[in-house]
């Protein structure tokens, strides 16, 4: 870690601020420079507070030079993490599609969706049953009976199932569901993540909504601390001034996560665009900068079906996309 | 609700589009134009999913006339709401200065900075016990003992405490708190929101670091839709590509959040800015703009003390402070 | 366009406004809700102010329902537009590659990267003579010698030359350059806009760093409302918040922006991660989602390849791009 | 400045790097760490390319230890500069108040406007006779003919005037007035910049819509650097996610920028908001952290007047606003 001092500072205070650096066991080099001066910090700096030294008075800026993330960090992990569900592989290679509705509403629906899905090529199925929702008029979720569904579908079709949770108090519910999602929302809720790292379950963990990788890295770093290592990441579109879509998804994040990173990255088209038409583009996209899984919401209700409604897909929409995505892939090998 | 529909619509999906609605007992007044047809819905739109709409094929966009939000909505309860902690009030003119230490560290420095910010004029105490940090490495708090500390400063001083809770499970340990924080990360943790509108206890909720207005207020809605109408709201920053600050603290925000809601605004000038010498002149700023109240950090131990150090102001800063404050708001009136 | 009238505005005050709308020529619809009242203009709307109405007391929002960009505008002119620079074509279909050096420096230089990109399989070349610089004190660029040199490299290889222009007066230098390239810190520099659009050349046109799609097809509209229709799009990163990457890539603008506009889109990777090794995955995910174009730094000089520098690629490394972009092209067919 | 080297760099590159760093004549102090090597560069860097340092192979980041801004930095010129317009005197303590119409329509209007703010306190006259708009169907403004009748203005009242300009090309036509503003959107125009410097006339620099605050310092020290020390900075909030807010107003910058510079600052809390009942507020909150000067739109016109229009005061508002921030002012002495 480098610390520049501010040229007007005493000397005096500097060495007061030495002396406490050194206290945290820390070797400090100091540089004296023409308008600053200049330490750096040696040692182990993963516990200092750089924003506390970023404040002090007599500092003009602080610069972390090694990461704070250990687990997650490629530098001490360099092969890819396969993620495993059951015979279904993600990341280091192994490609993963995963589908299905936004919110799981009867088991008709579901188990109709995920044959869909299933003959269309996807690996996963995804739906909602405990679902955040801005306002709390809003349809929260079928909750218990939605993951009761969920499995039922699994059993007509093999599929593994990738579903929300919300509450670490839900957690008991969730004990036979094959991945447990963090919603973006959720990204740091410290308390959820660290229980998460207590079970043994593959989490796909969503990038939030105005959060840096570096944040992204640090929450999959709270899961990894806690023991549990089957952590995939996943872009779904970030908060910006964007007018004609919903959010702006952030593909470079795919490579620079892949760099940072031995964790698979899997990127979710249909919340970041919010508009099913530009979906199939968006996957293409993914596709062909590398990411490792791609999740999109497919319908066949006839209530959505109705004006190919929403952010999903119908389900001949998505079979198509799979065909373009693997075209993709292979064209790429 | 007003739908405007794409030119290249064809009749038959518009005609399926409005039976759905009219299923939903919605009327329709449906206007046509030269290069669009536009539906106007009457009636209780407040469940009806704009986002779904919105991403229709045969939908150009959507635009919502009446607020989702009912129970914060000035519209419908157009008088102030003052929030009674002891014998302290915030909002509808009573204004509040909350001050205390980042976290609760010793009984020693708790009591201390208590007293001293009592002697400088601040209204309640805050001091974190319960630590969200973006590294699962950082400090997370004293807990349950950091609460036991903040309540022995309350004996000694008299001073109503405020402190952030992170999870429902952690509840029963907050039963003697006078005021909950929620923290930004957790402004959408909407299941601990209902939980908290549940208790009849005084809250005091931060905006999220990417949250517009009406996702705060929606928010809010979440705890007084559940029960409890003593709701505080808080500015602390918004994340932008600010490069010599933390976040933006956006000040106008206040004058609007009081045109939209009755509910009392405060401001933290400590999070927002990240530097203690911003603090003076952005408290002074929130209290010239309308503020119900203004929380700051401040901090009376030797580490920080040190280089004058981090977000915090020292007690002599924060007396000076609480004077412009008044000054501010006596010149006002 | 729909005005909503707030619940609380005067009967006096509406009908001055209806009376004023009216006096511009426009139809009103008036409609009377239960918690407002809503205003449906008819007419040509396209030179209403909609920022003064939006903020008068009385109304609550305001909607545009018609876009006010005509002539960029697919629905008024459904058919890509294809622009033409020699035998090169961009867009309908037509897919070109543009490559070259950030700066003009040397003969030299320009002619080897020129040769290079070419055998590489680039359509264009690109090079900067006039650089916008945040800093006085950087390098400003070669300028009119720098486009001399760009035409000697054009007459040695056949390629057509791409660069930019960043104010009027240099018009007269830019008599023999094919495509006029418009930065992102102009692209709301309406006066160069509108004299662009009085010359009959092919003009670049790449987003604002923080502008709107909408802004983005605005400033097409100043091109081709003073005659010259002749415009290429360029999608180059925006400004948000991101840690590892310069920009963030919204590549989701690429079919939004053909379904808004009958315009080529063109994607720029190199400015917008700031990474040389990002490019390539961005370039390929550029092809997938139906770019019509992608502009790519390329360097040959000693002191960037020293290090496989900046944001640049080797020729080598471009070629292999432009290998696997060929190949996302023809899987997708 | 400071170069962080990866890990896993080859010493045959870092050798070529430090050759080509020492042969722009900067001394390197290279620091060997356990998990990288750090170099420390020694001399003037101000030309240093940080952006092609930080995005070769072999770099890890690179941080900027000395600003690049020289003529702007309060470091090299810690006392307040105070700029002189006739009597009228900003920065270092001298407050101003700026105030009129958006646009100036008719000599009518602009005399009349001028009137009633200078009987309200204002200190100079804004008006726009060059108007910037996204559309170019928009009103572009009276142009040289606004600048006749702002003259006009200014011979009935005594109020200097402040107007701005969009291009070079108009400069002959701005001899006689006294103050040109550069808009947000040509905060990044260098060259109009370049050549404003060279004239000795007082410059209103506006914040562009998504610029930092070292990028408005960068600017402003172009028009420094070309000799002219007149420079006015002024805020006037910035793109985010805002919901109701056209803008966010960034206060903190007053603060800042102080810091950072000796240029006088003022704000322009009626763009920031777009909503004239949020101007009040927002002057309030500018006056009490500290700004130089505040410049607000005032209309005297029945169209706006009509409504309570637009994000224009009414003149006996503007009175009120005058009044409550000399109260704030003369609070805080």
């Amino acid at each position: 870690m480098i610390v520049v001092i501010r040229s007007d500072a005493s000397k005096d205070k500097q060495d007061r601020l030495i002396d406490w650096l050194k206290s945290m066991g820390l070797g400090i080099h100091v540089s004296v420079g023409d308008y600053q001066t200049v330490l750096g910090l040696i040692g182990d700096t993963s516990k200092v507070d750089i924003d506390l030294i970023e404040s002090l008075d007599i500092v003009e800026s602080v610069k972390r030079v090694s990461e704070t993330f250990k687990c997650v960090n490629r530098k001490f992990h360099p092969e890819d993490t396969v993620v495993e569900i059951g015979s279904v592989k993600v990341g280091g290679g192994h490609f993963c599609m995963i589908a299905g509705p936004c919110s799981v509403e009867t088991e008709e629906q579901i188990v109709a969706v995920a044959r869909a899905v299933k003959a269309a090529g996807a690996d996963m199925l995804r739906g909602g049953a405990f679902k955040p929702r801005t306002s709390p008029y809003d349809f929260q979720g079928l909750k218990g009976e939605g993951l009761e569904l969920l499995k039922i579908a699994r059993a007509e079709t093999g599929l593994p199932i990738v579903t929300e949770i919300m509450s670490m108090v839900d957690l008991p519910l969730f004990e036979d569901v094959d991945v447990l999602q963090v919603g973006a929302r959720n990204m740091q809720n410290f308390d959820l993540l660290k229980e998460l790292g207590r079970t043994g379950k593959p989490i796909l963990l969503k990038r939030g909504l105005a959060n840096t990788l570096k944040e992204l890295l640090m929450s999959a770093e709270y899961i990894m601390a806690s023991g549990n290592e089957q952590v995939i990441l996943c872009e779904r579109g970030i908060r910006t001034y964007s007018d004609y879509l919903r959010n702006t998804l952030d593909l470079a994040a795919v490579p620079m996560l892949h760099e940072l990173s031995h964790l698979p990255v899997v990127v979710d088209p249909s919340h970041a665009t919010g508009i099913a038409r530009m979906v199939p583009p968006m996957a293409q996209a993914a596709a062909a900068c590398g990411a490792d899984g791609i999740m999109i919401e497919v319908h066949n209700d006839p209530i959505h079906a109705l004006c190919d409604g929403a952010q999903s897909l119908k389900p001949e929409e998505y079979a198509d996309v799979v065909k373009k995505v693997r075209a993709i892939r292979e064209a790429l090998v």
